[in-house]
Order: structure tokens, then C-alpha cells, then sequence
């Protein structure tokens, strides 16, 4: 427990629409000797996933509607781009200042509903987040064991911004194979007393290590992290959701 | 820069008042056999050097005042603890539902204004945040500089709840010897586009890893990451902070 070990595979290939990306990651990993363990779990980049799953969309062939055209002048953005973000979320959370903070269909809340053009080959093209991020984590996890032996926790990763903090993060956005919140509450602490209020975000922690080898200037959407003893359990990253009833900022 | 190691150090003492956290980090690595180098980065936590500079109350020895002990009966709180979360904040950001998020003297954003029972040796103590966090990284760095030759990176780290998300991740209050905020605009993606929007949170990002190798329950408050190239700046923690001008989410 006193030693982490977070690899970034350098061999993936640039991934296309129809890409398996745990066969890919086999793959890589076998080039580059990897040693699969049951002490592993492994990070994702969402934009290496939304390529393989063919989450893409040239913004030339959208057509923005009345709404979006209006929300796109008002926050001086392409109304296409608009159009898209729209489409990826069920409420808007913020229009200001430039910013378009939403609710995307599966819960999260983040600037422009995870849709981005950095890192996407193709003029014009933005990716989308994945349909069902944590379906994705489980077809990796899947490969893998099916493959290895071993049912490495992954989780699915995406950067985003923060409210009173600067800078982006990464963070989960889809799970597989261990919960991604780990609940202390009736532990006790090294004094012995009881610890309150703590319930840690281990998916959000793997994805932030993993970020800081996932360069956004770069190729490297899958980092390995060995030495964690994570317990295996079946989850949804939805319990990384605050529900809106329990939040005070919305 | 494609594998990261984080060590946890497992000999360093429980700390108390007047200790110096850097000397007690140096010989932690001594006896573990640690080898300090050119890329090595440190994250501290809070609570460790809150102890070593005394930054302890005892909740008997608190008078209440009449705010404190109005808002301890609406959040049925304790009212010596909201007093001493009071005196240590600026602002009352949300005071709902059992839950008091302020803002702290040095613009942190967080429950409870980082003041905190867990960990605490004695009855009925409280530590409070190190009164100049970015001080205290800088005298473990100064300390560690002097003796080994390497300037390492330091990051004071705390665990934050967030908005909109389940569950607590570590975060910097505290840094020295770098840009906490890695500022990506004018690079390219690996596509050759310009990035958009990217200002990279390094500091959370060391927090948010580290933090899985400092259990709650346990006592390994420090913890070393190797393989960073991180460039030397001297920098300030509130860095981090977003101008309130510019937060769409008070």
C-alpha cells in the first residue's frame, strides 16, 4: 500500500470508428511488456473511447435551431457547436460570459456537455462524450480478463473544470469493476475515533493521477495504475453524481 | 515521462507542535532508503504540518459568540466548532441543510473552513489550515533543498468536497517551487490544432493521486512522486483560486 505505479502505454494506435479499445490495449501492452496483475486498474481518455465508438460529428452537416442559434449569439459561439452541445444535454446549468455549463444525459455537469474539437483528426469534427461511459469501461474490462485473467477496475476519463478553482482536472465520467466512491463512514481514524463525512471519490483520484501522464498535447489515452488494493464490486459512476436534491449549487 | 512512481513514507512520527516537517520528511526517506533526485515532487498533508506549527484548538477552551451559537442551532452544529470555523473564514458561502461551506482568510472554498476533528490526538481538539500554507511548502522545499541539493516541487494538500460531485478528493492549499495551473493555450494537440481552454490544475491533479496512497484511516501524510518534469517557478497557491468575478457558481 506504499507504493503506486502509473504507466502510460506509448504504442496505441490513433483510434478510428470501429476500434476495440481493450484489444488495443492487450495489444499495446504486450508490445511494451506490461505485466498484467490483479494489483492493476487502468484510465481511459473518453476521447480515445467516443473514437472508437464513432461519437464524432462534422459540425458542417448540423443545423442549428432557433434555440441554439440564439444561445450561440448570446455567449458569441458557433451556433453548430451550439446545436450539438444541446442535443448531448438534458438542462442547462449556466449560459454566461462565453460559458456554457450543462447537464449531460447521463448527470454530468460540465462546460459544453463534454463536447470538444482538440485532439480530433478531420476538419470540423468534435467528439461527443461516449452513449453509456460506464458500458464502455465494462467492454474493456471484459477484454481484459477474458484475455489475462485479471478484472482490472477501469475507469473512462474526461477534463473538467471546476467551480471556484482554476485549472481542469480529470475526472470519471464511467466505471467498471469497483466503486467509485469508497464509503469510511463507521471506520475510525488513527486516534481511534470514528471518522465522519468521508466518503473518498477513488475514481475521481485515479483519473486526476492518470491525467498528469496523459498529456493534452499528446497520445497516451491509457495510463495503468499497479499497487492499489481495490475491492471488486459492480458500480455505476452515477454514484459519483450528487444528486441535485443534495446540492447546493446548481 | 511515461511512468510515474508515488511513495508513500511509512516511518515518519505522529507529529506535534514545534516539530519540523521537512527534517522529519528527510529522515522518514533516510530510513527507507528514498533516493531523492531532480524529479521528485512532494504532497503533505495539511493535517501533518497543521500539527507541527500548532494549529490546534481546543473546543473547551471556545467562547461561542451570538452568530456562532444562531448558526450552530440552525445546522445543529456544535457551537464552539462553528465558532472556530468563523474566525477562520471570510465569507459564508452556503449555511443549508447540516452543511457550512465558507470561504477561508486565504480564499479556499470548502466545509467547515478545513477545520477538523479526525486524526486529532486529544479530546475534544480541532486542527485548523496552516495559516500560510504556500510558507509552509516553502520551508519543507527550503529544508529539502538544503540538504539534498534538489529543489523539489511541494504541494500542501487537503480533501475538498466538491459541487455537483459525490465524494471528498485531495486538493492543493499550499504550493512552492512551481505553477500550480499549467497554462496549455497557444500549444497544439497532437492533431497540430490549437488547444482551447486548457489550463491544466497540476497541483490537484499531485493532491488527487497522492491522496490515494493517504488513507483516511491511517498515518502516511507524505507522500513523494517520481517522474514529473515539472519546471521550477516560484509560484502562489492562490493561483488556484477563481476570482469571484469570474465564478459562476457563489
Amino acid at each position: 500500500m506504499n507504493e503506486l505505479r502509473l504507466t502510460a502505454f506509448e504504442t496505441l494506435p490513433e483510434f478510428r470508428p470501429g476500434d476495440d479499445p481493450g484489444l488495443a490495449i492487450l495489444e499495446a501492452a504486450g508490445r511494451e511488456g506490461f505485466i498484467w496483475s490483479g494489483g492493476c486498474a487502468l484510465v481511459v481518455a473518453q476521447k480515445a473511447v467516443s473514437k472508437c465508438e464513432g461519437a464524432i460529428v462534422q459540425l458542417a452537416g448540423v443545423s442549428p435551431s432557433a434555440d441554439a442559434q440564439r444561445l450561440a449569439a448570446k455567449l458569441d459561439k458557433d451556433p453548430q457547436l451550439v446545436e450539438v452541445i444541446l442535443k448531448e444535454s438534458r438542462l442547462i446549468i449556466r449560459s454566461e460570459r462565453g460559458v456554457l455549463i450543462t447537464e449531460t444525459h447521463h448527470g454530468w455537469i460540465c462546460a459544453n456537455a463534454g463536447v470538444d474539437r482538440s485532439n480530433v483528426p478531420g476538419d470540423d469534427c468534435v467528439t461527443l462524450l461516449p452513449k453509456d461511459p460506464d458500458a464502455s469501461a465494462r467492454a474493456i474490462r471484459e477484454t481484459i480478463l477474458r484475455e489475462t485473467g485479471f478484472g482490472c477496475p477501469v475507469v473512462i476519463s474526461d477534463t473538467f473544470g471546476r467551480p471556484w478553482r482554476m485549472g481542469l482536472v480529470n475526472v470519471a465520467i464511467g466505471v467498471a469493476g469497483f466503486a467509485p466512491v469508497v464509503d469510511l463512514r463507521g471506520e475510525v481514524d488513527a486516534e481511534g475515533a470514528p471518522l465522519e463525512a468521508t466518503q473518498i471519490a477513488l475514481a475521481d483520484e485515479l483519473a486526476a493521477a492518470a491525467g498528469m501522464i496523459m498529456p493534452k498535447t499528446g497520445n497516451t489515452p491509457v495510463v495503468a495504475v499497479e499497487g492499489l488494493s481495490i475491492r471488486a464490486a459492480e458500480a455505476r459512476a452515477d454514484q459519483l453524481q450528487r444528486p441535485a436534491a443534495q446540492d447546493l449549487f446548481r
